[in-house]
């Protein structure tokens, strides 16, 4: 899969990347400006731009971006969200979620399907 | 659409809802038992179970619940996920975002598709 | 101890008071708006003047605001807070962690008093 | 100031440090295994520990510490506290935030008397 978030430290190969799996999470971030006016899409758009590039797995909701990968993958993920968005803007609010489970993986999927499973039904996603 | 997270005080007309709809939210929250081990499906699929049942509209994401409603609406709904993980949980976590937007509605579809209208593509949701 | 946060209910007495404590929580909040200038600060101490007036018990930080109290009236803090707010504010975000102990009060000094008798030295608060 | 959580990267002096001032932030984290039972005091005093021991400014509060410093020490500052966090703990919380301001300093103290400024008296804190 090559480059994740390219985070200074090159290209990762299959096996680092497992032998790393442990430190798996799901990180939900939001960024905004304040300073830029009430509307603030231009400015999430870009980070959206350098999250759907990194090669990262993730999912947009109406409140944040879910993001599921190594710790310091993730992290460099916002970083570089974050130093797009401060080229522009003096002040920035950034609000991040983590939740970390040894050895978990494909979660972005599991934990939706899990309670739905519970629950016998789908649910709006 | 009648009921709306029941809160005590009955149901609402179409006119009463029009009427409140400047303090319409999108109110994103979690809420998670400690000490009742690291598996919290069960308690978190009890959350979606009232929520899935009040008449406001959610999404599911693997980070949280999105709710779009009336202030005092969005509030109540967290506040019976609450009531009913205080049953038999003494230690209770929740986080809760709002996003508040005077006259905005639809918003749980809308932010997303700004994104993608902006990027000129689809994204991940 | 007299109108907590006013919430339509008027006066409590102690036994009420005592009645209710299971439900007792530590709640942070920070809410600024959006498209008023990087600045939010006169809007922030519109909150604290309206927390600090309350008569519920809180303590400012940097990052936020956290009350403890009653689910009930806490919530109903950040309402009135942000019912100010809306009179001017188009566009507002806020965000809420609450931490809820069946039985525990008094957790605003309890709380920052544990860690530091665990560490056996005094921190910065 | 010497060493500043120490991340990896040495110690860095007077002038590199003035030079990336830009990116100063106010970072607040609270951090919590699940599956360790209700009580979690013996986890965050460990965090304690590691962020009064690194040099970086911050503040305890009920709810969570906050750190004052570059993006990237403060955000080495939750990465140590993870990294202690998960060598006997399978799942954790962790949530944060952070509010940048280009050029601003001291806002440990200046955010809260700021608002007291504004109010005209002492709040609590």
């Amino acid at each position: 899969m090559g480059l994740v978030f390219g985070g200074g430290s090159g290209v990762r190969d299959e096996a680092q990347t497992k032998e790393r799996d442990v430190r798996m999470v799901l990180l939900e971030f939001s960024m905004s400006p304040l300073g830029k006016g009430e509307s603030v899409g231009k400015y999430v758009a870009r980070s959206l731009e350098i999250v759907d590039k990194s090669g990262v797995d993730y999912r947009l909701n109406p409140m944040g971006t879910v993001l599921e990968g190594d710790w310091d993958d993730v992290f460099e993920g916002v970083r570089q969200c974050f130093e797009r968005m401060r080229n522009d803007c003096n002040r920035i609010s950034c609000s991040i979620k983590v939740d970390y489970r040894t050895g978990a993986q494909g979660r972005l999927q599991a934990k939706v399907a899990s309670v739905e499973k519970r629950l016998g039904r789908k649910l709006k996603t």
